[in-house]
């Protein structure tokens, strides 16, 4: 089959590149540029900032990482022969820096895009780092076709007239992105992607990121859309891929040149040569469940491997919790490079011991039990006479929580491990958990994952590989820290599904102490649990960072004052 | 002595706000507007978001936040009567919210500025909070002067010819502020308004917070300046200070209507009265020395009371670093509420033990002996099988360090305790300290100050109380954790001249690897200091909060990716 003159072929690099590593993301987009080509590719595209990774933080105030980056990318624009490149980075005139597309042909930068619309909520601080770039005026030329190309944040903000006016002119938008996931984020991409295209009656290529960087995980999910609103191809989420899709040009507008409005003759570098078609390739869309397990595991995995580690450690203590992120890490790394931990203490129940080796077993991961309560028993002798006549409380709790943080450690320094932290959202929240103790750790899994979707979670696990991961018995048991005798987490805490709801409605939903009282209908509950919120924290801002999956994560999202004393965080303060 | 009718009476309410506390602080406004009228001021004015406390970070965007501030500022209004008042509060408009100034006289808010050029620099998000308020175009007339209001950064921006225009036609400038202190900016500040003030032949009333919030210190320095850039009066640092000064003011220039100029009548509420002068108090200057022990204090102070904390506890090594920390804790809460913990080892020598009773006596603190050998003994016995024939290295360190940790938790838990860490910034910067050892605790109170400056601080203890409060021989003695035997830090780290000094080039001044070669001339030692420093992102990210003191702090002030491969960086974690 001949393609059709029409049409353009269009390759969608999801790359997953190291943020600093300006060396290793260069050599990955020259190759990929060379793959496209042997494609038949027309054009070529890469996430935003592709040259730096995202986001490159305070890394962007160095002037000589700025440097060495416009020299990576003039590098990679020699490269660039007989197809036109599309590559993120960092530009820089007089008047400031820039987070830029480079629209590279014929071995020249042939044109520079800087993104207007910086971001500065929520997880992003782009206004700490770049200038806006200025008015879109630029309609980029080259062959038979006519594109625009913008960044990002760009596309989610409502076009002025001016906009318009040079959409109108064009037959399909190219849009870089670095676009973090969050539940449900994925599908509110692709509908405003879709409505857009339908809107200005123009194609829309769109390229995102994949990867894991610190706390947040890029999905990908790179698409291309027809002026009609429908999208004739899509790439994976949560893995790196090509993507190649021919899309179907209207015939140019005649361009009768407008004030303003600049044309760019992008110098293709060679002469236009029929190719043959191949066709886009479709994947299939994934449960909400299975994007979150996924995020999780791609997290895990890039974490893990950008910092130059090879195997992790983490306490298995036969609760549901560490059940997950034991299924997560050998997901994420192979069953040889996962150590499970089994630390009990008088107050472990055979019932959890029993269920932590089963489900190593299961998954097949190192076990190790290291009982703790000779240590435990030299702690009280060492503080006998300091805490003489006064009654065991939460104190005793937290020193055998630090005694299995400080063992963990002693593996990693030791051997070498990472060590997970297995904490959910839902205790994270309330401080239902140990500084330096349970909350030790390089890296926090399933911090931003709430306790009803854990279980979620742990069914699919069990779903996914038809047979029994995780024991029934851990799942049905209720919930316990087993730090006192027959202690239950609902002795302290509400219910999980009452918590989490009430969690939702004051982190997420931004919702205050009378109208969660309205909403829920408990008054000493809702006060409490928003008290252990406020108040903890400062427990919060020593945890370890952790995979971002909702809206509203604890981290960069949510940048709480920990001296607080507005409404509902005044006098309480559980110190543990 | 009556006052000249060409003068006005200010009065600068330099207050200690506490963030969150809408109730207290607006209590405050109102005492000290009723002062202010006893003092027979014609203007009082108070520092920038006077009425939430600042940062409030977050808070901000909670609808119900912004909501409640606005009632107070309301209620506010209501007390003011025959004087005018300035308080800074979040405003709110159909377009978003600002970072405002409130103009309330004769019981009404009678205009309301907002802050045009917001920092989102450094420690400052603004840009994620408030929107910017447009041009400056009224000029507020009271009685008989005129004088415009602005805040913080917007003094600290080159005025336009506008803002010119509008400034020539006023008596005075009113700017509230809520600047954080470092070392150099108090003398920075008053240069840059005399500066302004000389350059547009205006006054300037200058009033500024004072007080702690988590990692920033307000030091306060109110100031008064005349038009001849000479100041007239100042108040104290690091203190809450009322101070009147009896500003003279030029004849009011015939208003000739400007375009574009709109003047705002003030309903002063009464008539004129003469009223007795009372002179401007003067202050004294600080060294600084003085000036970064004294923020020190404060920051420790208002950390543990804004908390709701009264006593501290931390391990008291015998070193110099916990000893400045010793001294700073009982200046800020006094001597019976701070216990010094001693926790031996078999690694620990006679001289700093017996260094550790000799500063408690001196400064009169609780002190209490816990040896740890027993625990750690506990710990050797139940890894040995898992460590079976691997030397000692690191590992057990680091748990001689957690035991620690552990032992300061439980005084905490069980005594209600706040954790001092007394880790300094040079062992900060190249992660020569341990995760949830001697990092544990909650508060940081050294955690900026290079190990150079730590000397300086003790000296001048010691010249203070014109007693040796921290003996000699701490001076004296090799820094050492006492970790292993006979360990020094120079046996890891190059001499703490050499290492403040490029900890200063690589994170405050932003140098290359390359640049700081060149201008040190050891590259050997260069490069292990800077792999370290970036390998230890990690770690700081898990630390306390802690007081900034210099330009450039770990913290909020430098946002560095952990996963970051650019340079220095690569392949080298230490893992402790």
């Amino acid at each position: 089959m001949v393609r059709d003159m029409n049409s353009v072929r269009v390759a969608l690099m999801q790359i997953n590149t190291i943020v600093g590593d300006l060396k290793e993301n260069s050599e990955k987009i020259i190759f990929c540029i060379e793959k496209a080509k042997a494609k038949d590719a027309d054009i070529v595209v890469f996430p935003e900032l592709a040259v730096t990774g995202y986001p490159p933080e305070d890394l962007v105030l160095k002037p000589h990482f700025v440097k060495e980056n416009i020299g990576y990318l003039n590098k990679i624009a020699r490269s660039v022969k007989d197809i036109v490149a599309v590559v993120g980075f960092i530009s820089r005139s007089e008047k400031g820096i820039y987070n830029s597309a480079g629209i590279l042909a014929n071995k020249k930068v042939n044109y520079v895009y800087n993104k207007i619309h910086l971001p500065n909520y929520g997880v992003f601080d782009e206004k700490r780092y770049f200038r806006p770039g200025e008015l879109q005026r630029a309609v980029l030329k080259t062959r038979d076709f006519s594109f625009v190309v913008n960044i990002c944040e760009d596309i989610w903000v409502s076009e002025s007239d001016r906009e318009k006016q040079v959409l109108s002119q064009v037959q399909f938008l190219i849009n870089i992105s670095a676009s973090p996931y969050c539940m449900g984020k994925i599908d509110e991409r692709r509908k405003l992607l879709s409505e857009k295209a339908k809107k200005n009656g123009i194609a829309i290529v769109y390229c995102n990121l994949i990867g894991g960087q610190d706390e947040l995980i890029f999905d990908g999910r790179s698409a291309v859309f027809v002026k009609s609103g429908r999208f004739i191809a899509k790439a994976e989420a949560f893995k790196e891929d090509l993507m190649i899709a021919e899309l179907p040009l209207n015939p140019r507008k005649k361009s009768k040149p407008k004030r303003n409005v600049k044309v760019i003759d992008i110098d293709y570098g060679s002469k236009w040569k029929k190719k043959s078609l191949r066709s886009s390739e479709f994947v299939k869309d994934m449960s909400k469940v299975e994007e979150v397990y996924s995020a999780l595991v791609l997290g895990v995995h890039d974490y893990v491997k950008k910092n130059n580690f090879e195997k992790v450690a983490f306490g298995l203590s036969g609760g549901i919790d560490s059940a997950l992120v034991a299924s997560i890490a050998v997901d994420a790394l192979g069953k040889t490079n996962v150590l499970a931990l089994s630390m009990p203490s008088r107050y472990s129940s055979k019932g959890t011991q029993d269920d932590a080796e089963k489900i190593s077993k299961n998954l097949g991961m190192r076990f190790i039990k290291v009982p703790i309560d000779d240590i435990f028993n030299a702690y009280l002798d060492t503080l006998k006479t300091h805490f003489l006549g006064m009654s065991r409380d939460i104190t005793e709790e937290n020193i055998q929580a630090r005694i299995r943080g400080n063992i963990l450690m002693a593996f990693s320094n030791k051997f070498g491990y990472l060590v997970l932290n297995t904490g959910n959202k839902s205790e994270t929240s309330v401080g239902y958990c140990t500084l330096y103790g349970d909350m030790a750790g390089g890296f926090a899994v399933i911090k931003d994952v709430p306790k009803g979707l854990v279980y979620e979670l742990v069914d699919y696990v069990n779903n996914k590989e038809k047979r029994e991961i995780v024991p029934a018995s851990i799942i049905r048991r209720p919930p316990s820290a087993e730090l006192s005798p027959g202690q239950k987490d609902q002795d302290t805490l509400p219910g999980y599904g009452l918590l989490d709801r009430i969690v939702d409605l004051y982190i997420e939903k931004k919702k205050s102490l009378t109208d969660i009282i309205k909403m829920t209908g408990d008054e000493a509950i809702v006060r409490k649990v928003l008290r252990m919120i406020d108040a903890n924290e400062y427990k919060r801002r020593q945890g370890p960072p952790g995979i971002k999956i909702t809206p509203m994560a604890f981290g960069k999202d949510r940048r709480m004052p920990i001296t607080n004393r507005f409404g509902e965080a005044r006098h309480e303060r559980d110190n543990a």
